[in-house]
Order: structure tokens, then sequence, then C-alpha cells
């Protein structure tokens, strides 16, 4: 429809303005439908069998007893979810990470399923399934996983990107390589060299909400499913690929989400519960247990990373070089390439070079956690750019605005950026008091720096005009963090009508295009997008039905301020007409009107961030208080600054708890100590300080409105800065995160003791 | 989008196929969610207090009692819903229907409601509240009503239409005339003139499932309702301006529909449901027990008629006259003159009168029901055509053929026909072998011929196309009689694709625009047309991505048979691309592909049948049993053959129970005295033989595919049909509807008596 996405200035009259989310009185009065707020008539409970082994062969599964059990409607193992993906390899991870075939590789991954009237019988059910397992010798950790001693998850060798290509299988499941120059040349030009190893704890994302979903299939092969999820869409087609359906065969509602981050971009029991239904011809209801959340969905990589850089005694950085280990469970990810793309994204290097490798393990599968892999590669690099300023007696923060990247810089990824805001961000952390609060006694000031990509994508937007001119927007992403308010006022803008008339709705499958999923901070860029795109639309159309009203060329017609108006002065007085005198109309004027985009969104815009961190640790305790923290994005241009700095907020909350207390701990047996909140410790609200932000908004070229994705860079710094912060209050250089009590005192102890 | 609309000739290969429904097995497996099926955390119980008087002043409403019973969440009365229809008379006549401002019109009139945590607690708070009503006079039979000694209902002086001017209120409402001609002059023309007078007994639809919804109202004042209806976009616009909402902020959600025929596209207990949740802050469910579907929803008009033809001996009808009168409930409608429209649409009249008028009476609304007012006009009509014919020594069947409508015949209410069926109808009665088959003793075959307009109107469609080539396709009318096949089918035909690659699904009001209800037999018809359209714009659509792909302009792109294939010889052998094909790519050709309509459907086809019937009558207790049904009807086209039959024989088996046993009793006291299936007698199986059916297909010149609605004619000539066949039989005119055991004993005695 000859769409144009680029950028150009304007006043906005809806967009930055912060009214309340249409989503926020269903949420704060507890009526909001979650995954599990939703029941099928006639429906089943469904229940998974977890492998209590990090790693064993599968001889045998008996489900004769479980299946003669009262109550029980079905009993499903592998053998009821055949392989159908056709060789496509992800899917086929996903499919033997839902359900186990040879082997279960992880302490929680599932071997088998029941279905059964309720759930007391579901558990008995599980207890008569017989699994006769060969429990083999595991390995949970990434550096000891790629030792040549370390037991393999799979027979395969991989070769993808790794060089000289392997002549044995090893637990490296691929290698990417990003950088330009010659760092061997560049190391040898600076004056000061740094080179450490970090490492650090796998953590989950800690939403609220566990994995839900309720499946129906019915006789005739078609089903639907009701389900928590960041990418219905997404989920449809992978669900449907592994079921042997259709995509339009299955229809996918998404629920309410209580949380995501990441977490839940990925398929995890959805298949399992719609074979479950599909053999029992019945409903299921699926809810995943806490320590089910733990243990078997997507926790982020552990990684082990080694940094090296060199730097002129003027602060120039002639090289730089990283070495990334990335666990990822027991099936190959994109994490460790994420992390090697990000390391040294904010920087303006001439020789620069980052190697990942994706590391198997036997824990739970990796998946996507904000800004995924970064924040672990920031952590290591904003380290040693801390302890080169150290070294060579500048200020860290002049250390990055010199080596800041700036438009026409070419990226350490690949790409040279256009107008990017890592600049900015510094000049503002310059200036901001925090920079300028006094410190006490055992108290350190951190920073770091932060950036992510940003995705755009697929995405369809149906717009439509009700008989009283007020709109109903369907979109097709997940509202995770006030998307449906930020849509709204993007429609709001561009018909020129209050943002209280637009009624935002996620949309099903069934009734809307494709949409990838809420990932890469691409929700309300890529949204927004179809959104200006489709009220542009509905504007073409609205033009032409007040040039019919008014019998006059369409030509002649303009659209001003949600306004259809007759241009020049051949029309007489022909007063103004509102979206509602045009849509009162619309019957007699050629019915319903409605605006329509089904685009690829391009032109996603990098986002960068500096965090300022205020610690105080306890030497007595090692534990680490946040006195202060301060987060410095820059947005593009905030559609609703609320929810902007929400997103800021919860990505350096997330951080901070990253950073100082949350790991995966697993014992000596292979299996997870700590699945639960009690043992997993997330920050609370006391344990956090208010946290400050500030929006800088340098306009993405390449969206109308200028906007750019902010949900996920504000996770990137928080390891960074609390490490420095950390580092500089105990005065050593904290290397492995969490830095949780035992770890700072054992670093405090080794300091007194060395 | 310059959507051409007209038909013209093709070869169809999905349409006219029978292929088994998508909502099939769903249905047979019990698994398809009606009203009652769905349900909200939280959700409350909804009752209503129906008055027990057919007529009361409401002095006062007491709920303190109810308020304070443990358990009750919310009671409502009129004063809860405000009058905010701003002069809309029928939005007003709603109001007063679903909950009763200063007076209870008709036994069951609703009072006031409660909500409250289940429904023991809900009938206990009905009981506790109190009202104090002053009982008024009351009149349910249309005949009485009209006296100039009845008890008015209103104080209103009704003029619409009404000439002369009425000086004092009465109980008609309106006055509608139709025709054209002199009337005086004809019959002066006439060598035999029959005027005889008619009544019709009050039927119920007799839907199986009774009307429920959920409503959930939230405290920023947005809202949803889940329900079962024939309308949702209807219903959302009358609640939210009933309930002072905006039209986006009601989402409303349609149900799957156990039988409709008209009866749910009223609103009935949806706005107290909606006012309940509002003040309770909480779900509310609400379901109709089946006699409150009887007492208080719409049943047809009970009917008193007047008609009057006159013939010369060599069969031309020289005029025809009727006067109908049709009981309306306590508030005005159309009934009367969709009465006076449809009564002669049969014929081609030089000089014809039809006069309506509706009456009030303290009786439910009247609703709509198949074909509204037309079965009782066309039973009073053409018993008198039968008489006609005897009189003069006619056939029945030719003196119709002879008088029968044509092309070109200025219809009785107005328009000039274009190709029509009646002609063809009573050609193929002529010829088919039920008309030679023998009668015995006490049996007697009739024949009657029915019209029914068809309605367009408001309709939108969006068809998305999977990333496997396969197509959802989202409606806005209710699938009531199996239209997500037949629309499916018209996707699959448009696009050239199988049919089972097609999943078509109801959308709600927020992911659609604006869709009028499927009544008037307009879903198939107009979403069809939307559905053409929308698969048009995809074709349009394809076509371009399939140039993109061949990098040729777009123009040298057609579309054969379900493939892009490339024109002429000068692009080399490009292998024409299927849809699969092209909606694999579109990631990288633009994005998701789609097709999108919002029309005004016009040119709707009018649609005519002839039914001929066999009786046997016992003489002994009055019963009938029908022996032989055909059904003959012009369809224009029948996408889906089989569900077409379904609705001949489904209107020809109401009609058999409206005809021979179905009909509201009221007593002395004005309360209905069968309001449940044991004594209101619907036919079952084992009451009614095969009824047999034969298509015709006289294109409908303004659908692309020639498509007719078929869903309510077949209504229209049972009584009659049944009527001349008893009559016959009996060997005495039968004027008075339903011709039940009692009723046929009554006048068979009476003609004994002689």
């Amino acid at each position: 429809m000859g769409f144009d996405p680029s950028y150009s200035v304007r006043t906005f009259k809806s967009v930055g303005t912060r009214p309340i989310r249409p989503d926020g009185f269903d949420k704060v009065t507890g009526r909001a439908r979650y995954g599990a707020d939703f029941n099928m008539p006639g429906q089943l409970v469904g229940s998974i069998l977890r492998s209590p082994h990090a790693h064993a062969r599968i001889r045998r599964i008996d489900t004769s007893k479980a299946e003669k059990l009262k109550g029980v409607k079905a009993v499903v193992t592998a053998a009821d979810l055949p392989d159908l993906t056709n060789g496509n390899s992800d899917l086929y991870d996903m499919l033997d990470n839902c359900m186990a075939r040879k082997k279960a590789l992880y302490d929680g991954h599932a071997v088998a399923a029941v279905a059964a009237v309720d759930a007391q019988t579901a558990a008995q059910a599980l207890d008569l399934i017989e699994v006769d397992y060969e429990v083999l010798a595991h390995v949970t950790d990434v550096d000891e996983a790629v030792k040549d001693s370390a037991p393999l998850l799979h027979e395969t060798v991989f070769t993808g990107g790794v060089e000289p290509k392997p002549t044995r299988p090893s637990n490296i499941a691929n290698r990417s390589q990003y950088g330009h120059g010659d760092i061997e040349a560049g190391f040898k030009e600076a004056d000061v060299v740094v080179a450490r190893s970090f490492k650090t704890e796998q953590t989950h994302q800690g939403y609220i909400e566990p994995h839900a979903c309720v499946a129906n299939v019915n006789a005739d092969g078609s089903g639907e499913l009701w389900v928590c999820t960041q990418g219905h869409f997404v989920f449809r087609q992978q669900c449907a690929t592994l079921l042997g359906m259709e995509v339009s065969k299955l229809r996918v509602t998404s629920s309410e989400i209580g949380g995501g981050f990441g977490g839940k971009t990925h398929i995890w029991a959805e298949p399992v519960a719609l074979a479950l239904s599909r053999k029992a011809g019945r409903p299921v209801k699926l809810v995943m247990s806490r320590e089910e959340v733990f243990r078997a969905s997507g926790p982020t990589s552990a990684t082990s990373i080694d940094v090296k850089i060199g730097v002129r005694k003027d602060g120039t950085i002639t090289a730089a070089s990283a070495t990334l280990r990335y666990s990822c469970g027991p099936y190959t990810g994109p994490w460790a390439m994420l992390g090697a793309m990000t390391s040294f994204a904010c920087y303006d290097l001439k020789n620069v070079q980052s190697v990942g490798y994706e590391v198997l393990v036997n824990r739970p599968k990796s998946a996507a956690y904000r800004a995924p892999s970064a924040p672990m590669a920031a952590f290591a690099v904003e380290s040693v750019i801390d302890e080169l300023a150290d070294k060579i007696g500048m200020n860290a923060l002049d250390l990055r605005i010199k080596n800041a990247a700036r438009e026409g810089t070419r990226s350490s990824y690949g790409p040279v950026y256009g107008p990017i805001g890592i600049g900015p961000t510094l000049e503002a952390v310059k200036n901001h008091p925090h920079m300028k609060a006094p410190l006490g006694k055992n108290q350190g000031r951190g920073m770091a720096c932060g950036f992510w990509f940003n995705f755009g994508g697929q995405t369809c937007t149906d717009l439509n005009i009700g008989i009283d001119g007020t709109v109903t927007l369907a979109v097709g992403t997940i509202d995770v963090g006030g998307s449906r308010a930020s849509l709204s006022l993007i429609a709001a803008e561009e018909l020129g009508i209050p943002y209280s008339q637009v009624q935002a709705v996620v949309a099903d499958t069934a009734t809307l295009g494709y949409n990838d999923m809420t990932d890469g901070s691409r929700g309300t860029f890529s949204t927004s997008m179809a959104t200006i795109s489709a009220g542009r639309n509905a504007i073409a159309e609205m033009r032409s039905r007040a040039a019919m009203m008014w019998s006059i060329p369409v030509e002649d017609v303009a659209w001003e301020d949600g306004h259809a108006v007759a241009k020049g002065d051949t029309h007489g007085n022909l007063a103004p007409l509102s979206v509602k005198d045009i849509a009162a109309a619309a019957a007699k004027t050629g019915g319903p009107i409605a605006g329509h985009s089904e685009l690829v969104a391009d032109g996603a815009g990098v986002s960068f961030a500096t965090h300022i961190c205020d610690v105080e640790v306890d030497p007595e305790t090692g534990s680490t208080r946040v006195l202060r923290y301060t987060v410095v994005q820059d947005a593009g241009k905030a559609v609703h600054p609320t929810y902007v700095e929400g997103q800021y907020q919860g990505g350096a909350a997330q951080g901070i708890g990253w950073a100082l207390n949350e790991e995966y701990i697993y014992g000596e047996d292979g299996r997870l100590q700590n699945p639960g909140f009690l043992d997993y410790r997330v920050p609370v609200c006391s344990d956090l300080p208010m946290i400050d932000t500030q929006i800088l908004e340098i306009p993405n070229p390449k969206h109308p409105y200028g906007v750019r994705g902010v949900g996920e860079t504000s996770i990137v710094p928080p390891l960074g800065a609390i490490a420095n912060a950390v580092s500089n209050a105990v005065g050593i250089r904290m290397a492995h995160i969490p830095m949780s009590p035992p770890r700072i005192l054992a670093a405090l102890e080794a300091k007194r003791a060395g």
C-alpha cells in the first residue's frame, strides 16, 4: 500500500502522554485471565513425569498400570509424538525437549505424561509409570563440559562453524565469530593490555506466572490452544508441525501473561497437552508447578568468558577480543553467537574479535532471557574497561566516551551504525547528579554500558472503526509490558482521535495474519509500524467516504487533526467531518470502515544504555545493598513514557538480582537443588532502591515516529555496573556472578589472606 | 477496491460439493461451546425475577432483604439501567422489555435481578424481593385487543401510518399499506370473489438452546460479553448504548448457537447480566430456563387476517386485498408490515392492496421467527387461492401458474422483479411424482407457494494465508446452519485451493469490522460476497508477490486454478506458483498475505418455494399425520447442497409443527399455561415423514456466484400447504392454525351437525 516507514519530525498529541493502560483494571481487580484461568467443559488435568536423573538412557517405559487406573484418560510418551520435523533440527530439539525420546538429558526432562479426571488421579498415574533408566555420567558445568574427559550428551560430531573441523564428538555444539581488523597488530599498539576470565551462573527469568495451557484436539484433527505465551502465532506453527496439523487447523488464543522475559518464546508442555488431548478425545489443561518451571523450562546460559583489551595511554582502545562459552542445555542455541555479537557493540573499535562456543550440558534447554546473552558479555567487557581505566589513570566514564561508537561506526558484529544513543547516554551520565553524590565507607560506584539490536519482523494489524467512531485495534504481538496502551496511543495519534476512543486487543491466530512473537523488543516497534500503516489506510478510506458524503473529488479531501477537510475555496463552507461523523454514515457509503496492514517491519533501531550504581558491601556478611541506581537509555521516541520507565526499572531490577543472588545450584548428582523462590532468591521490593530513569530520544530514522525497542537493553548493563561498584567497594575485581555473600566473603578472605 | 458483485457463468470446483462441516466433530462429540459452556474465574450466577401478572403497575420494589442475604453480590432493577436511549424508541422498547420500568406488561416480564455466588442463593434472593403490584386488566387476544373496550397497554396515541389519525389511544401501534392498482375496479371485473378470515396462534421458534451469556464489566467501564446470539455486533451496539459504553469498549464473543430462527436476533437478558456485573464488580453468568424462554423471550405474532381475492373464470386474478392484524406483544414491531409486504408477493397482480396493523397485547414482545410474518399471510392467501380454484373448477396448481409473478412483474410490495423462481418451482411441482401419487381415504393433498425477500447488508471478512498456504477466514456472521462450511467452499473456490485448506471462524467484535446479524437469510449471501471480495484482494496480493519472486511485472502474472502463472512467452519456463509456494516466501516478499473486505452486500435475490403435502386425518381423534412432504425451492446457487436441503427440510418441519400443534395457550388470568416442551408440542422425528427436496438454481444476477438466501422461504408455504391438504382431507376449509386435534374435531362435529 505504499507505506513509507521513514521518520519525519512532528509534534505529537497522544504519543508521549501517560494514560492508564486498558488492561490495568482487569489486572488489579484480579479479573485478567492468565494461562490457568481458562477452562473448557469436560477438561482433564494433564501432568508430566520428569526424569530424576541428569543423564540417563531410557531403556523402556511401561505405562500399562497407569493406563488401567480409573480416571486416567490418556498416557503419552515420545511414541505419541512421532518425529514429523522433516529434518528441521530446531523443531526436533523442541520435540525431544518436550518429551525425551532416547535419553533423559537433564534433571526434570519430560519422559511421559498423563491426562486424568483430576490432579490426584494424575499424580497417582505418574507414580504408576515405570521407567527403566540406564543412568549415565553427566556434566553440568560449562568449563567441565568442554574438557576432553567430559561425558558427552550426544554422539554427534558438531561441525557448525568449528575450525579446525573436529574429528570426534564433543559438547561444543557450535562456534561463531565476529569482528574486523587485526587484533594481533592492535594488541601490539597497546600500552596496557588487560586479560581476565569471568564466569556467570545460570539464572531464570523468574516470571510470576508458570506455564499453563488448555489444549483441545478434535476427532477431525483440528484443535485449539489457550496458552500463556509471548508468541501465539509461532506456537501455532511449531505445535501444528509437531502434531502434524495444518497451521490453519490449530487456533491459538493467548492469555494475559504474568511475565515472560523471553522464557515464553519457546514451547515446553504445549505439544504434550495437545498430544494428551488428541489421545484422550477431551480438552486437557496443563499447568506447570514452580518446581517444574525451574527444572524444565528455559533458564539463561551459564557462561565462562575471557576478555582481553588493549589501550593506549591516551585512552584509545587498540584491540579487543573475547572468547565466550555459553551453556545451552542439551540442545544447541544462538546464545554464544548473541554474546559474541553484542560483547563489543558499544565501542568504536579498529581491531576486534569475539568467538562464541555453544556448550552442551546436562541442564534444561537454555532459553531467551531479556537481551539474551548480552548481559554476561557486557559484564566481562565493562569490567575490563574499568580495570583498564584504572591502570592508565583515566576516569572510566571518559574512557568510555572516548571509545564510544557513533553514527558511521562499523559495529563489532558487522553493520555500520546510523544515529545512535551510546554517546548521548554517556554525556547524560556525566551531567547526572548521581555522579556527584558522596560515597561512604564500604561503598562503591560503578557504571556500565549496554547494547541490544532490537528486532523487527512480520506484523499484522486490523483497525476497525465502530459506528460511534471508536476504534478497535486488533494486534498480534503479545502485550508483555503495556503495548496495548502504547499501540492505542499510536492509533489515536495517527487518526487524530482521543486515546480513550481506541481499544486494542491481542487477536487470536484465526482472526489476524501471522505475527512474529514479542521478543527482541519488537512488539511496540513493529506493531506501531503496522498500526500507523493501517491507520493511514483507514484515513484514505475515510477521505473517500467524506468525498462521497460531500459529492466532491477525493483529491479535494485532506485529513487534518482527526477530520476530513474540504480543500480550497471551490466547495463552499463544508464543515469538517470527524471520524464519528464519517463512521455514522458508513452503512450508506460502502459499509464498515477499516484499515489493515501486513508488513515486515524493517529498520529496528539499535538501543544503548548506560547505568550507574552505588552499593554498600557489608564486610562481615558479604551482603551487598544497592544504594542508588540510575538508568539512562535511548528510546528513540517514548510512546508511553511511564511504561518505558517501567522497562528501564524492570531490567535493572532483574539485573540486580542476577548480579547479586540468583543462580541455579546443581548438586554432585546433577539435580537442581533450589527449584523454588525460597532458595532461588530474586530481589523483592525491600531489596531495591527506587530506580531512577532518564529517557533520551534519538529518533530511529526508519520508524515514522522514531520509535526504537526499549524492553531489553536495560538488563544489559546491570551485571557490569554492579560488578564495578562492588569491585570498587571491596577493592577486589569481582569476576564471578552472582556476587552472593559467600562469594564476596571468600574474595575478602582471600584478599586478607593474600 | 472495485469489487464487481455481478454474476457470471462459471464452472465450479468446490461450490456445489458436500464436504463435512468444520464444526461437525465439535458438535457431535459434545465439545462445541454453547452459551452456557463458558465460565470466568469468580463468576456469579445471575437470575431474574419476573412478573406473575399479565399487566400490573409497579408501585414499589423493595430489594433490601435480598441485598442483605449472604452471598448476594448485586441486585438490580430498572433504576440500574437508566434510560440512555436518547429518544430511540426501538432501543427504549428493548430496555423496558429487559427490565420493566413502570408496568409489568406480560406474564414473565423482568422486574428485578440478582447476582449471587450460586444458583440457590440467587433463587432465595429473588424470593426476598418484594414487589408491590397494582394489577390491571389485561388483553392477550389480537382481536380482543383492537376493540374499543380493550384494556390499553400504553396511554400513548399511536399515529404511525394510521389514517384517519386516531384521536384516542388504542392498542393499534402502527399501520402499513402496500399495493397498487384499483382493487375496487378489480373486484368488479371478477367472476368469483372469495373473502375469508383466518387466525393463527402464537408460536415459539423452539430453539433447543436457551439464551445464555456471561457478562463482565470492569471498573474502568469496559466489558466483555460471551453470548449465544445471531448477531454479536448488533448485540454489542445495543448493549453498549443501553449501558452507556462506547461500542469499542464492549467486546462480544459469540458462542456456538443451538438454534435461533430469529429468536436470537434480539437482546433479552444480556443488558441485565451486564448491569449485574457492573454493580457486583464480578463476572455474571445468566442462563434462562426453558420456562423463561417461553414466557419472556420472543415468540412470533398471533394473527387475524382477512383475505379477499377476485378471479375471472379463466383463472386471471383481477384483484386481491388483505387486512392483517399481527400481535406484537407490548411493543411495536415490523411484523404486520412484513405480513402486508409478503402476502401477495408470489403473484403478478394488477390490483392489489394489503394493510397491516400492529396490535399491542399482554404477551411477550414478538420477535423474528424465520421469514417473520410471511407464513401466516401465505396461509391465508394460499387458502383462498385453493378455494377460488375449486370455485371456478380449475386445478389449483394451474391457477397459481397462470398468476405467478415473473421477471418484470411489479411486486405487490413495490419493486419490479428480476429473474425469479416462482414459475420454475410451480413447473417443477407439476412434473413431480409426488403429484401423481394416489391418495386414500381421509387423505388430502395440498400445496402452497411462499416468498421471502432475503437481506443483504454490512459485512466484513478477513482472509489470512498461513505460512503453509492454508487459510483462516474470519467472518462476522453467526453460523446458524453451516455457513462456515459454505464460506470455506467459497474461499476455496475463489482461491483455487481445496476446501480442506480453509478454516472459517466467527470472529469476535474486537477483531473484525461490523457485521449485520445472521437474519433475513443474509449470512451466506452477504458473507460470501465479502469472502469473494477478500479472496480477490488476496489474489491481487499473491500476483504481486509472485511477480516479485519472478522479478517480472505484476501485469504479466495471471491467476489460474489456484496458481500464479507467468503470461506470454517472454518469461521463459517459469513453473506456476501455488498458494503454498507464495505463502512460504511471504516473509521475504513483504510479510503475511491477506485479503480483506468491508462492504454493503446489495442485491439479495428474492426467493420462492412451492411445497406439496399429503396428510391423513383421523376422523375419530382429529389427529393429522403428514404422509409425504416435498419442498421445491430456488437457491440461486446451492453452495453446499446438503445444508441447503437441510434448510428446506428444517423450515418444512417447523411449519408442520406450527400448522398442526404448536401454540401459546393463555389462561383467563393472562398467564401462559404451557411454558415447556411437554405442553407446547413441537414435532419430533416420529411425527415427520422424510421431507423430500428439490433445489432449483436460477442465478441471482447480483451475486458473483448467483447465490440467494435459502434459510427462510422454506417455512412460508407449510401452513398454507398443510391447511389446504387438511381441508381437502376433511372437506372443510380450515381457517384457524394450529389445526390441532381439538380444532379439527370441532370442525368435523360442526360439519356433522350441519
